[in-house]
C-alpha cells in the first residue's frame, strides 16, 4: 500500500545526508496520504546506507498502530502524528539534528527574520518552545513534544502553513512542508538562515528583525495570489 | 542569438554552486553586450542541474522587455539592468545569498578592507546600503533596490569600478566585473573577505581599515598602468 | 594472532579521516581482547593512506610489551592501557585532535549537556581534566595522562560507561566504547557536540546544563533495560 | 637543471589546492638548493589545474634573476629569497592566504600555543609582524616583507627552525620547513591551530599560552636528540 508514498518519503530520508542536515541516523522524514489519514515514516535507527522503501513503516494519524512494516516506526512517531492532526495543511515532516538550526534550540532562542532569504520562505519569527515540564518528559514525551509545538504556534498566533518550522527547546528543529520533499527543502533553507544569523548576531549583538514591508514583499512574491517568482 | 554569449553566461551561472555560493537557485549572473545593449539572465527559479544555454533570457536594456527566450528572466532583472545603466564599464553582474557576505548584509554592516586579500580585488570598503523605504519596497522594488545601489556609490564617491561588489542591506551581495567569469571571480573573494573580517572582528573588536598605503600598493601591483602581478 | 581484532582496529582508524577527524596522522584508535588482555593499537606515526591490519601493534596490558608486530605502537599507548585497566567494561579507545572537542580542550572548559543530541549518548557533562603538574609532565608523560582521566572520572564521581569521553586539558579528546568502532562512533558525536555547543554558548553566554529530567528521558531511551530506541 | 627540485616544488604547490590552503592563484611554494643557491619557485597568477614542472622558475639566491624558465616568478619571489637568505637551515617556503591564519593576520594578533597540536610542531608562540611603514611598502615592498619577518624573529629572540611561522600583519602567513613538503606540511598545522585557536579564546577570553613543561615535552618528544615519536 501507498508505494509511491513510501517511494516517495525514502526519497527525502535519502536528501537528508545528501544535504548535510544529518549524522548518522539522527533524522526522519515523514509524509501523509490525507485521503486514508495514513503515515508513512522512516524506521527507528536504520542507517541511511541501507535503507528501502520497504523499510517505510505505515501508522495510522489517530491510534498511531502500525498498520504496515516490519520494523519499529521512529520514536518521533507521535511527535510528527500530533502536528499532521493539528497542522491539516502540512503533507511532509522533517525532522533532525542539524548544526546551526541545533545550536538555536539548545541556546533556547528564537530564530529572527534578518534578511530575504529568510523572508522568502517563513512569513516572521520561528519560534522556539518552551522547555517541557518534568510531568511532560516523564509522561508520552514524543506526543507533548508535539502538544508543546502546537501550543507554541497558538500562543504566538503563527501561521504553521506561514511559518514551517519550530525549534524544540533543548533539541532540534522539527520543519514541514506541502509534501516530503518541500519538507526537506525548508529545513535546508532552516539550516542557512541558522548559521547566517548566528554570526549576523556576533557582528551585531542585538540584531533586530527585518523591516516588515520588506518581508512582506519578499514572502508574497513567492507566495500567495499575488506570487511573481519563478516560472 | 548572441550564442556566445548566453554560453558563457550560463557557465558562470553553473560556476555558482561549483564554488559553493549557492544553495537550490539562489543565485543569478547576467553578462552584457554592449553592442547591442541586450543583456543576457538566468531564468527565475529553474534548477542549475537542468539548465541550459537555451534557457538564458535576453533582455533589453532601457525597456527590460525580453527580446529572446521561452522562460521568464530572474526577477532580479531590473537590479541587473539598473546597474549596467549607471555602471557603464562593467561587463557582467552575479547575485547570490553565499551564507558570508550574505551575514554582513543581514548585519547591515560595510566590509572593510583588512588585509591584502581584499586589496588584490577591491580598492577600499565594500559598502552596505542603506535601509530601503517602505514606498521603495512596495514601489517598483527590484528597479529600486538597484537605484540604492546606485546612490551609495554616488553618495560615498565609491569608484564601481575599483570596488566592484556591494552588499544590500537585509538581503546579500551584488557583486559585477569586466564580464560574467570576472563578477563570479570577485563574488568568490567577497565570501572569502566576508568569512575572513568577520573572525578577524572577533578576534579584536573595533578593528579599522588597514594603511592606506598596503591598500594602494597590492591595489595597484595588480590593476592599473604600472601593474606587475601575472603574466 | 588476534587476526579479526587487528582488522577491527585498523577500520577503526581509518574510519577517523572519513569522519574528518584527523589532520595526517593525528589520531589512534585501540581494541582489546578481555579474554588475553592484549590490546592492539595503531602503530605511530604511519599514514593511513598506506596502513595494513599487519600494522597493528600488539602490547600487553599490564606490561605494555610489544607482544606482536614490526613497528612501534603509538606514543599514547601507555594512555590507552590504563584507561582499559581502571575502565574494566570498555572495549576500545579513541584519540584525536579533532577541531572542536580540541578547541575546547586548550580553553581547559568541561562540556555541559546542552540537548537531546547529548543526552542521547552521554550521560551528563563530559569533564575536562585539570592540568597536569610539571612532575607528571616530566615523569611517564603518557601513563599520567591515563591517570589524570581516571582521577577525573573518580573525583568527580563519573561512570565511564555512561560519559564514554574526556577533554584532556590543552591536548585533546580521548573518546571510549564497547568496542574500537562504538569509540569512533562516539568520537564523532562528541564532535557534533563541540561543534554546537560552541556557538550556543555565544548565542547565550552563561548557558547551564539542560534538565535532569531531559537528560534522563534520552539517555534511559536508548541505554539500559527500558531502552526503546532503534529496532 | 634542477628537474627534481622542479617536481618537487610542482607537487608542493599542487597540495596547496587539495589541503583546501588556497583560492585560485593565491599561494605559492618554493624550494632551494642550497649547493648552486638556486631557488626553484610557482609562476606569478598561473593556474593550479595547467601548471607544470616545466613553468616552475630558477632564480637566483642573491641576485634574484632568472636563471631559468619562460614566466615570471612568484611576485613574492623576493620576499622567498630574504628568508632563504637569512634563515640558512631552512629549504622550502610556503605562502598562502589560507582562512584562518589570514583571520589573524588581519587581527595582527600572534598565535599562542594553546595546546600540545601546537607543541608538537612550533616550539611557541607563532609572532606576527609588525606593521611595515609607508617608506617600506612603497619601496622594494617585497623585499621589504622579508626584512620584517627576519626582524621580527631577532628582535623577539625566536629560533625560526623551531618555530616555521609567521603571520605578516594585515597579509597572511609564510610558513617554511626542510624542504617544500615538509613546509606544506607545517602550514597545513599552522591553519587547523589559526581554526581552534580562534575558538578557544571565544570560549575562554584571555586564555595564555599553554604551561612550558607540556610545550617543552611535546616538542621534544617529536624534534631533536630524544624524539620518540614516529617509527
Amino acid at each position: 500500500m501507498l508505494e509511491a508514498l513510501k517511494e516517495k518519503v525514502l526519497k527525502a530520508n535519502l536528501a537528508l545526508p545528501k544535504h548535510q542536515l544529518v549524522t548518522f541516523t539522527w533524522g526522519n522524514v515523514s509524509g501523509i496520504d490525507r485521503t486514508s489519514n495514513l503515515v508513512v515514516i522512516k524506521p527507528s535507527g536504520v542507517d541511511y546506507e541501507v535503507m528501502t522503501a520497504e523499510d517505510m513503516v505505515v501508522v495510522d494519524l489517530f491510534t498511531g498502530e502500525v498498520v504496515e512494516g516490519n520494523k519499529k516506526p521512529s520514536s518521533d512517531t507521535p511527535t510528527h502524528l500530533e502536528l499532521y492532526r493539528r497542522f491539516k495543511d502540512i503533507g511532509g515532516i522533517v525532522h533532525t539534528h542539524s548544526r546551526h538550526a541545533t545550536t538555536w534550540a539548545q541556546a533556547g532562542e528564537d530564530l529572527l527574520a534578518l534578511g530575504t532569504t529568510h523572508a522568502d520562505y517563513f512569513y516572521g519569527t520561528i519560534p522556539c518552545t518552551r522547555k517541557m515540564t518534568p510531568a511532560e518528559i516523564q509522561g508520552e514525551y514524543e506526543l507533548e513534544t508535539g502538544k508543546v509545538i502546537v501550543e507554541t504556534f497558538q500562543k504566538r498566533n503563527i501561521d504553521p502553513n506561514q511559518v514551517p518550522a519550530v525549534l524544540v527547546n533543548s533539541h532540534g528543529p522539527f520543519v514541514w512542508g506541502t509534501d516530503a520533499d518541500n519538507a526537506v527543502h525548508n529545513a535546508v533553507v532552516l539550516e542557512e538562515l541558522a548559521y547566517m544569523n548566528l554570526f549576523s548576531k556576533v557582528l551585531r549583538p542585538g540584531l533586530g528583525s527585518m523591516q516588515q514591508e520588506l518581508l512582506d514583499k519578499h514572502y508574497l512574491r513567492k507566495h500567495g495570489k499575488n506570487a511573481y517568482y519563478g516560472q
